[in-house]
């Protein structure tokens, strides 16, 4: 009887947070998400250092923005802090052991993120440009401290 | 000297467009774009099936429209049609020689997807489960003609 109501309470937690989701997706939807900042950043990057498009710039810095902005935090589930069969992940274990810093960078790297996309709708490319490098110094600050090199 | 100007003519074209891209490189953009924007549906589904979480929807919606702004044909590169040593793609040959076919369709996901993040904005969970069920369409025609089973 016991077991039953804790069974059924642990069902009840589970439903009713965003841990309901697998480690091995909840670990691959996190990458996808980083991947494809990373191309809408690289896209930024070739435009501030040629030819600015800034359809194409604001464009891939609401992309940037949105996906910042969309609850990342949800997919660092319990049983993702280590690969899941052949689904690997590199975050380091410090990301799990040190909440509050990284809650301080992740908040940074939001507000620069938003702020670019701001910049972007009517900003020059100058602008853009000092904005950029900081979400990339934003980036760079949490991969510094809990990506591991791969 | 003729295969040298040839040389330097190819490099040219490449620099000067989007096609700069490697192919194992876009096929893995592209499939964390629709990896991504698959996470943000499934989270609007819960919440029009479930409890309704505005801010979460709204956040979901803008991701899903953003990353449909973001200009995803440019990751459709010459040589992307195929798998690039072990970067397996799911799209099928027909997507690549039937691009009005595509056009229409990608055309179709985007206003849908637009419309998706407008309603969110202030709308009901039943009017924005409607909506939802219009972008789902629009993924779901695109799967059927173009994409693999896997």
């Amino acid at each position: 009887m016991m077991k039953k109501i804790t069974l059924a309470a642990c069902a009840l937690v589970v439903a009713g947070s965003a841990f309901a989701i697998e480690p091995d997706k909840a670990i691959k939807f996190r990458q996808a998400g980083y991947s494809y900042m990373s191309w809408n950043m690289s896209k930024i990057k070739d435009n501030v250092e040629g030819t600015y498009k800034q359809a194409e710039v604001i464009a891939a810095a609401n992309t940037i923005a949105a996906i910042a902005n969309s609850g990342m935090g949800a997919l660092y589930v319990p049983g993702s802090e280590k690969d899941v069969g052949n689904v690997k992940t590199y975050v380091r274990p410090e990301f799990f052991s040190k909440p509050q810093e990284v809650a301080r960078i992740a908040q940074s790297f939001n507000k620069e993120a938003n702020e670019l996309a701001r910049i972007a709708a009517t900003g020059s490319s100058a602008e853009v440009k000092e904005q950029f490098g900081k979400v990339g110094g934003t980036c760079k600050a949490c991969h510094d401290d809990f990506k591991m090199k791969n």
